[in-house]
């Protein structure tokens, strides 16, 4: 899962016209776009450019910037410089109170008050390199960040002095590592990953210029282990690095671990001959505090995990955790022939400010914190799936999720609003834990007042039938309804 | 350039004696590091360990280490967590605020007031994907990000729409996305690149699986481009990706880009058949504000231009401009065959904060107050240097840099107390807006009074000859003072 629904390309539209100021690719199906992405510009809604919809790549359309302009002069005596600035960070912090209210498409907790760390804004602080090795620069937050790593370590069941990892700057950078450790420890093997993957799973194939073998889904989300025993078979001559995702992107499905290690083991892959990177960006932190869940645990055949701090936990910037094997370190870093043979990290200054957030909201939250609120997110989830159902729109919960995929509203305004994430004909809300009741009920008044108008002149199609996207006993369409 | 000194692989040491918990690799020489690195952990200094001095890979040392601790039952009543996360911080902040004055090896300016954003903190801000495309995530900074985008175009020299660019988290995700660009654009290009250049450039390599031929310098860091020549000609049949780096990390070298473009052209290689990236983490902003620099230009026929922003600009966390030409990364999308299509940059979800940062610090400084500040960085390297050669201690400063190479000082605790970077026998000092000439007094004072001491006893080698590092005319060693 992950970075979840984090790309889009959309056309951009200025004034109701799509504006093209670069190559256009392989035009878009009507008012879609792959990996939930949103599909329009901020403020625009023609319906004739909805037609005209198409991927617009390496665009630079300006449609929203806050020129940089020169400091005149007599600036600082007149203070008009100041004021400008004043009042630009006055409107857009309004916009920020907003667009946080209205938000409920992406796995993000907005719900935080990291008033404590504000003094901390004023330092320029760097981890560098290796968490676990100082570096000369002494304005980092190391002591912070290897208390987190600890944290997770515990969390996925590996020991202190048997795991390595760092914070990452977001679910991508782990996906990106656990690829790359992957791909050094069998430098032929070919990648396996579910066609519902984050995309930064395929990005990395072609990064590191890997073979890369998709694999069917089901219904759910989750990976078709029929299908990967298939794929398995078909190239039993080289080794096997599969991501595992721990929620997908826009289902929240969880592949079956435990399944997809079974499949390996009986197509004849040895343990040597595999690697298993989990994607457990929103659910790889959630998961572990639902009793009836499968495990993600270093107690089974796995390589890494990573996950995002910014989601569940929620963070001021995009942050991640990434755990794998201290062996597969060893490993990575003795294979390496020029000057990288001491890079472990992907990046190489990192934030030190985010290992802080992570640290204080764990330190209050604990274990017992976190589990009350996973609770309060999957029965929020259920109380939304069933709402949904109730007012006779088709609608998915999987179980030990907290993302509901729905039908996809037919206003593109509302869509914007809410701040959801699409994808073909669905939609999808992640509960997070600032998404309250409350806030449930007032998206739900909405969506059921403004979708009887949608279809209330005949000469509209009638809701579609979602039968292929979430399985025929959770759909309501005219068909399926009875 | 840049990420500068970053990687650091050295023993752990706890108690005084060097813990393995991990494969030992090939030794190190004593002292040293490459990278600049420093050589240990904090508060250890024992010399018999150093003796042993290895490199640790894949090391997990728990040397500092805040735990996070599960919150008590009654934590909220007694509110004696509160007082230890409290007394945590301020603690922290003060370790914080020494660390920052006594700052000196590493490129970053510490001198910035954002007191203005405090209030941005508590929003999750999340610019990801493309910075020209709307996601609709509503909470995200693109207004400002695009803005400072178009600054820097204009400071490199490319049109508005011909540009595309995003702000990264790193000088190391600027190299990362510029020669990925260059493989995407020339997939069968060999990476030139000098030796001197940072070790992402080479991570980069490695990563891409791409054919790597390092070039040679010259005594003062930039590229030999008599090597590169000879090197080139034994490659004609394969295209050429360059790396050029615009101030390198140690020694603040900036390659002749026209030079470079001459050697090319020289040897048979047209346009269409070489890609240059220009590593500019920190210079690449300093140099602009030069008259008598080279430019770094789009106007010439170079690919991506990338730069730091927690460098010269200051920024509470690291951060990145990287821009490139449109066509690029059209080029660069519609070569994917999977779904990695609409995917630009390296990582998805990206921090919102960072474009509101230097958005904020160039409106209020302006191109003005940027050229000011390099004069006041070159004007103070040069009272450095010339109080160094007038203490007899060897030391360089390149033409147009703010990086002076000097004699690395005999005591660990000195360097790791003024957090100097250092790389063999050659240490350095970057003077960045916040480092005053009050600072680099206290700092002259304290290396001359203590290295007084350091040579007293004869039994202690003299002053090692760094001719090889820094040149003859720059030695003041006991055979090339007089």
């Amino acid at each position: 899962m992950v970075g979840a629904v984090e790309t889009v390309i959309t056309p951009a539209m200025v004034n109701g016209t799509v504006e093209i100021l670069a190559v256009v690719a392989k035009p878009l199906p009507p008012v879609v776009a792959q990996n939930g992405s949103p599909i329009e510009a901020e403020g625009e809604g023609d319906a004739k450019a909805k037609k005209n919809r198409e991927i617009v790549l390496g665009k630079n359309v300006h449609i929203t910037c806050l020129p940089v302009t020169e400091p005149e002069a007599n600036d600082e005596l007149t203070g008009e410089k100041e004021a400008y600035i004043a009042s630009v960070l006055a409107r857009y912090q309004n916009t920020l109170i907003n667009r946080t209210k209205h938000h409920l498409g992406y796995p993000y907790n907005l719900d935080f008050d990291y008033g404590a760390l504000t003094q901390l804004q004023r330092f320029s602080i760097n981890n560098l390199g290796d968490p676990f090795i100082e570096s000369n620069y002494g304005v980092h937050s190391r002591q912070f960040e290897v208390g987190v790593l600890d944290w997770f370590a515990r969390l996925w069941e590996i020991e202190k002095n048997e795991y390595w990892g760092y914070i990452t700057n977001c679910g991508t950078e782990g996906n990106l590592h656990g690829i790359l450790v992957g791909r050094e420890m069998l430098p032929d093997g070919i990648l396996y990953a579910s066609r519902e993957s984050h995309y930064s799973v395929f990005k990395a194939a072609r990064m590191y210029r890997m073979e890369c073998v998709k694999v069917d889904t089901l219904v759910s989300g989750e990976i078709n282990c029929a299908d990967f025993k298939i794929k398995l078979l078909a190239n039993k001559d080289k080794p096997a690095i599969i991501n595992v995702n721990i929620g997908t992107t826009v289902k929240g499905a969880v592949d079956d671990l435990d399944l997809v290690i079974q499949t390996l083991e009986k197509s004849g892959f040895s343990r040597d001959r595999f690697y298993i990177h989990c994607d457990g960006a929103l659910f790889g932190l959630m998961m572990p505090f639902v009793k009836r869940a499968r495990k993600v645990s270093f107690k089974k055949p796995i390589g890494s995990v990573s996950a995002s701090g910014h989601k569940f936990i929620g963070c001021p910037m995009p942050c991640g955790v990434q755990i794998t094997r201290i062996e597969h370190i060893n490993a990575l870093s003795s294979n390496v022939e020029y000057l990288a043979s001491r890079d472990t990290t992907i990046m190489g200054s990192r934030n030190g400010h985010a290992p802080i957030f992570l640290w204080y909201t764990l330190n209050k939250k604990g274990y017992k914190g976190f589990q009350k609120e996973v609770q309060k997110c999957l029965k929020n989830a259920i109380y939304l799936k069933d709402c949904l159902r109730k007012a006779g729109i088709s609608a998915m919960l999987n179980e030990l999720s907290s993302t509901v995929v729905f039908e996809r509203p037919k206003d593109e305004e509302f869509v914007r609003r809410w701040q959801l994430a699409c994808e073909g004909n669905i939609a999808h809300v992640v509960v997070m834990p600032n998404v309250t009741m409350e806030k449930l009920d007032a998206f739900l008044n909405e969506l059921i007042e403004k979708r009887s108008t949608w279809y209330e002149d005949g000469s509209i199609a009638p809701p579609p039938c979602i039968e292929a996207e979430i399985g025929k006993e959770n759909c309501a369409c005219a068909l399926h309804k009875c």
